[in-house]
C-alpha cells in the first residue's frame, strides 16, 4: 500500500480504533508509511507523551529517529496514542481517549505503545515506532498480534524522546512482518539500506526456553499456545534447554522498574507536575509522588537490582544462542477488567539487562486473540534476533489484517 | 619464586611497605601466590574493608574468587592493605596504616587496591586481587609500575566482597607480567586452564587515542611519557585516530561516580555506621551521610549518566578496535601532597561503560616514577585487552624489582 492508501484507510477506519491521534499533512510517498508514538517529536505535532499536560506542546523539531525516517525517503503519516505517560500497559487513555484492540473493540491493545500495535495491526501504516521500558513495545505487539523489536540498550537514539525513564526506554518498531520490521530497524538505527534477512537455520539451534514455571501464572491459553509453539520448533530440529534470568528475582524486578520509572518520570515532568498538576491522572500524580519520596536506600537499591541482573545477563548466553519465552502472560482483555501487574513480567529482563527482544506473532487462541513468543539474545545480536523470528514467521505465518480491517 | 620464598619475602620486607596486612598460615604450593584486597573475604582472616569498624569481622566463608583461587591451587598468602571504604586513591590508611610504594617510599601506592598494587611491585607475591569501582586496580597498578585488569563488568563475580558500590565495583588481578594477569583472570572468571596469550599484531590495529586534551590537567611527566608512548605505537604499524568517550562529561561523570557510591555505600555500611559510627574516618562518615542526604532527582540523575555513558560507549568500537588512554593524570606523589580530584578521570568511564580496561606498565620518568597507560575495549573482549597487553609489554618491557626489593 502506499502513503495515499494508507492515508484513505486512517480517513476511513481510525474512528474504531482511535489509534492515530494527530496526522501529518507533508507527503513525502517512497519509503515505508510510518506511525510515530506520540512521546517521539514530530515536527509541528504535539508531542504528549498521552498526557493532557502537554496537549500544546507542538514540537519544534523532529526526534533523532523521525530524521532518519525522513531522510530514508519515509512517510510520517501522524502520531498514535499510548498510554499516559508511557507508564501502563492498557492505552485506556483519559485525555485522548481508549485505543482499541483491532482483534476485537473493547479490549486492550496493550500499551504503552498501544496506538503503534493497533494502527500497524490494523493496516493503517506500515510500521509504528513505540517506546519500551518494561515491555511497551513487545506487549502490543503481542497482544495486537504483530512483530515488534525491542533493540539492543544504545542502539537506537532516545534524542527527542519525551521519555519515562532515560536509563530504561527503547524506541522499537511494530510491523506486520519481519522483513519490515528489519528494514524500519535499518531506518532508526542508521545503518542505511537493508541486506537480504537470512532465516537461522533452526535445526541445532541452542534455544532456553524461559517459561516462567512456579513464577508467574499464564493464563491457560497463553500456556497451551507456549508449549504449543515450542513443540513446533523442537520439530524444526531446535534444541531446548529450561532456563530462569540469573538474578531475576520477578517481584523484586517489578517493583525496582517501576521505582526507577517514577523517580526518572518525576525529574522529566517535574516543571508540567508543579504548574498542571490537574493536568496528569491522579493516578499518574500518585506513582511520581510516591516514587521521588522513598529513600534514597531503597531508590539505590532498584539501580543494584537492576545492575545485578545485566550484569548476570551474559553468562546466560554461554549455554544457549537465544532465550524464547511468552511475550506476556495473558493475551488482550476487556478494558472492564483489571490490568494484571505481571503483563510486564516476561519483558522487563530485556530492559535491564540491555538484551534486544523480538515479540513474535504464534497465531490464534481458541477465542480467536492472537498469541506471540519472545526471542531474547545477547546484547547488540539484534540481526539474530530478526533472523531468528524471520525462521519462525515461516513456521508460524506473518499476521494477516482483521477481518473487520481487512 | 614459591609461596614459601614468598612468606620469606613478606617477613623480612612487609614492614618497609605495610601492603599485607592479615597472613594465612595454609599453605597450598602448587599455583600462584596470591595477595588478596582485605574487602575480600579470605576465611579466618579479618574482612575489613580497611575500615576500622570491621577490625573483628572475621571471614566465615571464603568469596568466590578466593575459592577459584584454592581450586586452581593457588596459595593465598593474606590479605593487603587498602584505602578506607575503597573511596580513595592513596591508601594512606589511619585504622590500618599507609602503604607505601616500593619505587619512592613516602609516596603512595595509589588505591583504594593500594597494598595489591605495593605488594606485587615488590615481589611478595605472583598476584594480588584488587576492587576497582572508579580506577582502584588500574591507578595502583599505575602508581606502583605493574600490569592491573579490570574485567568487563559481570565476568568475575563479587560474591564475598565487601563493596562500596554494587553498580559499579569490579574485582580484578594486578601481577608483574601480563601473562600472569592472563592466569590469573582465567582463574578468577573460572575459564578453567589458560591457552598460550598470543599478542595482537600490532600493524594495522586501530587504536583510539584518549589524551582528555582541554579537559584533563596531565602532569609534564604524564603527557612526555603517554606521547613518547604512542609514538613508539605508531612505529609498531597501530592506526591512530583521537577521541573522546561519547557523553562522558568529565566533572559530571565524577560526581555521578562518587554520589553512586556514597549512596551505595551508606547502605552496605548502614549497620556499622550506624552502631560504631566512630569506627570509621570523620571523611569517609562525611561522605556517607552527604550522599544520602541528596535528594531523589539527583541520585537518580546520577544513575542516568552513568547510563547515558554505558549506552553511547558500543558505537565507539565501530571505527576502533581498542582505546588508549592515560591511566592516571598523575605519577605516584608524596603523602605529604593532597590526592589530586582527577584521578580517576581516565578510569571510571570504563566502570559506567562495563568495558574491560588493562593497566600497561610502559616505563619510567626521568625522576624514577612508573608510567603507564591503559588499554579499554568493548565489552567482554577481556582476551583481546590482554593480547593488546602483551604485545604492548614487549615494546615498553615487563616491570622488573625495585632495586630495594630485588
Amino acid at each position: 500500500m502506499t502513503p495515499s492508501d494508507y492515508r484513505a484507510r486512517i480517513a476511513r477506519l481510525n474512528t474504531r480504533l482511535n489509534a492515530f491521534v494527530d496526522l501529518s499533512d507533508e507527503m513525502s510517498g517512497a519509503g515505508l508509511a510510518w506511525g510515530v508514538k506520540s512521546n517521539i517529536a514530530v515536527c509541528g505535532l504535539p508531542c504528549t507523551a498521552g498526557i493532557a499536560a502537554y496537549r500544546d506542546n507542538i514540537a519544534a523539531n523532529d526526534a533523532e529517529v523521525v530524521r532518519r525516517i525522513r531522510a530514508s525517503g519515509g512517510d510520517v503519516l501522524g502520531t498514535v496514542n499510548m498510554h499516559e505517560g508511557a507508564l501502563g500497559a492498557t492505552t485506556d487513555n483519559a485525555a485522548y481517549g481508549r485505543t482499541q484492540n483491532p482483534w476485537r473493540l473493547g479490549f486492550t491493545p496493550g500499551g504503552s505503545s498501544g496506538g503503534s500495535g493497533a494502527a500497524v495491526a490494523a493496516g493503517l501504516c506500515d510500521v509504528a515506532l513505540g517506546s519500551d521500558t518494561m515491555g511497551s513495545v513487545r506487549i502490543p505487539a503481542a497482544y495486537c498480534g504483530v512483530q515488534g523489536h525491542k533493540p539492543t540498550t544504545g542502539l537506537v537514539p532516545n534524542e527527542g524522546v519525551l521519555a519515562l525513564s532515560n536509563t530504561l526506554d527503547h524506541v522499537g518498531p511494530i510491523a506486520r512482518d519481519v522483513r519490515t520490521l528489519w528494514r524500519a530497524l535499518h531506518v532508526i538505527a542508521g545503518w542505511g539500506e537493508p541486506a537480504e534477512l537470512a532465516p537461522i537455520e533452526l535445526q541445532g539451534l541452542r534455544i532456553g526456553v524461559w517459561d516462567g514455571a512456579g513464577k508467574v501464572e499464564m493464563t491457560s491459553s497463553v500456556r497451551r499456545g507456549f508449549d504449543a509453539a515450542i513443540v513446533a520448533l523442537r520439530d524444526a530440529g531446535v534444541r531446548i534447554t529450561n532456563l530462569e534470568p540469573p538474578a531475576y528475582d520477578y517481584g523484586k524486578a517489578r517493583r525496582a522498574g517501576l521505582l526507577i520509572s517514577e523517580v526518572e518520570g518525576a525529574a522529566i515532568h517535574a516543571e508540567q507536575l508543579e504548574t498542571n498538576p490537574d493536568e496528569f491522572s491522579e493516578a499518574f500524580r500518585g506513582l511520581m509522588a510516591w516514587g521521588v519520596a522513598q529513600s534514597s536506600s531503597k531508590i539505590t537499591a532498584a539501580y543494584e537490582h537492576v545492575a545485578e541482573i545485566r550484569n548476570a545477563a551474559p553468562k546466560v548466553f554461554d549455554a544457549v544462542d537465544v532465550v524464547v519465552a511468552p511475550t506476556a502472560p495473558q493475551q488482550a482483555f476487556s478494558f472492564d477488567d483489571p490490568a494484571p501487574a505481571d503483563q510486564a513480567d516476561f519483558t522487563a529482563w530485556a530492559n535491564f539487562a540491555a538484551l534486544p527482544a523480538t515479540a513474535v506473532f504464534t497465531g490464534f487462541s481458541g477465542d480467536g486473540l492472537p498469541l506471540s513468543l519472545q526471542i531474547i539474545g545477547p546484547t547488540g545480536e539484534d540481526k539474530l534476533m530478526l533472523r531468528c523470528a524471520t525462521a519462525m514467521e515461516s513456521i508460524f505465518g506473518a499476521p494477516q489484517l482483521p477481518p473487520e480491517f481487512a
